[in-house]
């Protein structure tokens, strides 16, 4: 069952979960030792992650097998002319040997010739595509690229966790803008759309020491896609402010309102965009680790120079069924069954919140779902563990869904800075990636809700 | 036929080869513009580097195809006992999607069980063994797990270039000590174990900011194994000054004279070092970017989270493939078949030099070979390109062998500072991991050096 949770598999991110240094000394270990081995700063933090939480959590309910919709992993494969693109790449001498580190050119060229109908034009596939391990490390690229310590880097709230190591490497300064939720959203189910930003808000962090500002569209987890007026608006600042704009389109196929990519505004704002792809996110194959990077040759050499001195070059194989996949993926009619099969998935699973009354933003994009369980009770004294009982109400919510019922999802006040958290105190977001009887199953269990639920009006 | 140039897909290395930026001017970019979208210094060098220079040469040379035997790619595939597994991994959902970002457990295990033989136990798969994308990026994760700015990393020249970036990303100062090859180089084939350490040179250049030191053995490009004897004096240097030891071993399986691994000698100096493998040496796969660290868990755990903030996790399916292949090794007699193989490609390969009568030293290990030419003339006025002609004598030799007989290999002053790159300046190395055929090929080419020998006396 794939979306059970494998627990010796399931990921930890141990930058936030560091135990005390506990050095075996041996006979030439002076009280110095363990002083002189002690790591860099940058992965020596200490508080528990919410992955490792969840997944005690997980591992300590007696509703097992867990379902699990937390992390935004497919619950399938990826199509079948995909994978039988791998399997004859495997076959070819010079696609097990080492990728040019900006990337297989038949890949280049097939990525410029999918993205020609949004950009009305082929980009480059020597001078405006480069190839990266992931779109993680593709972003981590674009971060080494371009910031210097000091330099101030413009997020959303909520972000994804990635970015804050990524941009915290190079030395950056992390500034942040929350999305604020719709005002009614505890009350009732809305589009995603309805989070906003407040332009002035966005307006006041910019400094003359901000270099560059992400956004994530569709976004995770809101399920936000930005609209063509905020990207204006956005793309306006960035400009007159000279600030390099990341736009993460890692979710770039699945939308169901009008798409907007920022860098197709115009073409001044083309200059200062780059955009984010990944393949993982596009074929359903998450540990593939194939991204890439779409911009002005200005700005994407340096990303390709990045990525050269992070990884040198990405995973060749797969790039091969990469560039054949995005060739054939029109032929199979692949986006469109892959929008209506993930809209389909969204449909099933929220009618469970529907049938509770529970308020959900509903989705234009990706495939998470930000459900508001303001209106679940949890009994008084429920023995929360002490690293559950001092974060906010979402992870207890998240904890309390595991052990009651046997479902994972993700507390996203972990995509918030401290301050921020308590926008998102009562939501709690799933993955719907998941096949069709996973979502059934989930929904079965999620009806023991009910008789947790506050009634109207209590 | 795959050891010759394929011009469009050859490696470059763009962070040392980046031109001025030109950047177009739209509507809203005024003349700062340019200076606010600058890169950060880390990406902006601007040397030409060997890569791309060996890359013109190839395309210029009138000698088409040109063999390639200058970057160290296989000419061949991994075994099909290997591949096999690589398809079959391709059907497993939980082999496409994330992997831990620790690695695959199976990966882990099969890796601890395939080392334990030279640990004499079996390493924790948990805790003293983490997956990277490649070893490439393994280094990387060591230096950023140890390094903070100004911290200083011992390493010998000649080095793999890598090593210089990785290093320098994190803000560490590399300590360059000098191998010194063997006083009659030039005029006699000797093993290539006579490249020699000096330990007082090595001493001078501890200082109390030394926080790592590196080795490769076997050593790329020299071919040498570090004797027992020269790792425990490093060894003992590292324990007396606290240095952690990074040993690269990615060239672990092919050894022809006794191989020491430097973490067996001692429980006191396993405590220090972390040792760097790598599956697409092992495997003949430079692009499935599989690699691996071992070492003690007060280490490994920084290196994992440093791995976590680069990459999050590494290539999936490739990683169960390479489980695969460490459990079915021994069964297929891969090991010594690898040996025996490489070592008949190196006999075959270097028959031409005794041929010719030009020195070499003889590898030790690994699968390339430092070739002294300090016989060849190269005709008076001969047409170098500035940024050849510019370079010391080993870029015009590799030049000329391009130009001349088709043949491409690799200056080796580029893996040494200015200060010491006159010490090579009369080696070329030659990659000899090709198909047979390759290499006759090479080989009846590079008999065509004759007429540009310098007579014994002259």
């Amino acid at each position: 069952m794939n979306s059970t949770f494998p627990i010796r598999t399931l990921l930890r991110r141990p930058w936030t979960a560091v135990p005390k240094i506990t050095l075996t000394r041996g006979l030439h270990q002076s009280s110095t030792m363990s002083e002189k081995l002690k790591p860099a700063a940058r992965v020596s933090g200490n508080r528990q992650d919410v992955w490792s939480i969840i997944n005690e959590a997980a591992a300590a309910s007696p509703k097992q097998p867990i379902i699990n919709m937390g992390q935004g992993f497919f619950g399938y494969n990826p199509p079948d002319f995909i994978l039988d693109a791998a399997k004859q790449a495997l076959d070819q001498v010079e696609c097990n040997q080492y990728s040019p580190t900006k990337g297989r050119p038949r890949l280049k060229k097939a990525i410029s010739d999918a993205y020609a109908p949004f950009w009305g034009r082929n980009l480059d596939p020597e001078t405006e595509i480069t190839i990266t391990t992931g779109a993680n490390e593709g972003m981590l690229s674009a971060f080494m690229a371009f910031i210097e310590p000091g330099d101030e880097v413009i997020i959303f709230e909520p972000f994804f966790d990635q970015y804050i190591s990524n941009i915290e490497m190079p030395g950056g300064k992390i500034v942040y803008v929350p999305l604020h939720p719709p005002k009614e959203g505890a009350v009732k189910t809305l589009s995603a759309g309805e989070w906003t930003i407040d332009f002035d808000e966005l307006e006041r962090a910019i400094t003359p020491k901000t270099k560059m500002l992400v956004i994530n569209t569709p976004q995770n987890p809101v399920g936000k896609v930005f609209s063509r007026d905020e990207l204006q608006r956005i793309a306006d600042l960035c400009l007159k402010h000279k600030i390099i704009i990341l736009s993460d389109e890692v979710y770039d196929r699945l939308y169901y309102v009008p798409f907007t990519r920022i860098a197709t505004l115009s073409p001044e704002v083309e200059q200062i965009t780059l955009t984010v792809g990944s393949a993982g996110k596009n074929f359903y194959a998450t540990g593939w680790r194939v991204g890439w990077l779409m911009g002005p040759p200005h700005l994407i050499q340096y990303v390709s120079a990045a990525h050269t001195r992070i990884c040198y070059s990405s995973v060749s194989p797969l790039q091969e069924a990469c560039a054949i996949g995005f060739e054939q993926a029109a032929g199979h009619d692949f986006w469109t069954t892959a929008v209506s099969d993930m809209r389909g998935k969204l449909a099933r699973f929220n009618a469970v919140w529907d049938e509770l009354g529970v308020p959900y933003s509903e989705p234009e994009g990706g495939y998470f779902v930000m459900v508001n369980l303001s209106a679940v009770r949890i009994p008084e004294g429920y023995p929360f563990p002490p690293h559950v009982a001092g974060r906010p109400r979402d992870f207890q919510l998240a904890w309390f869904l595991i052990q009651e019922l046997g479902v994972a999802a993700i507390p996203p006040s972990e995509f918030f800075t401290d301050a921020n958290a308590h926008i998102v105190e009562d939501y709690v977001r799933f993955a719907v990636c998941k096949p069709d009887e996973v979502l059934e199953d989930a929904k079965e269990r999620l009806r023991g809700l009910r008789r947790f639920l506050k009634k109207a009006g209590e």
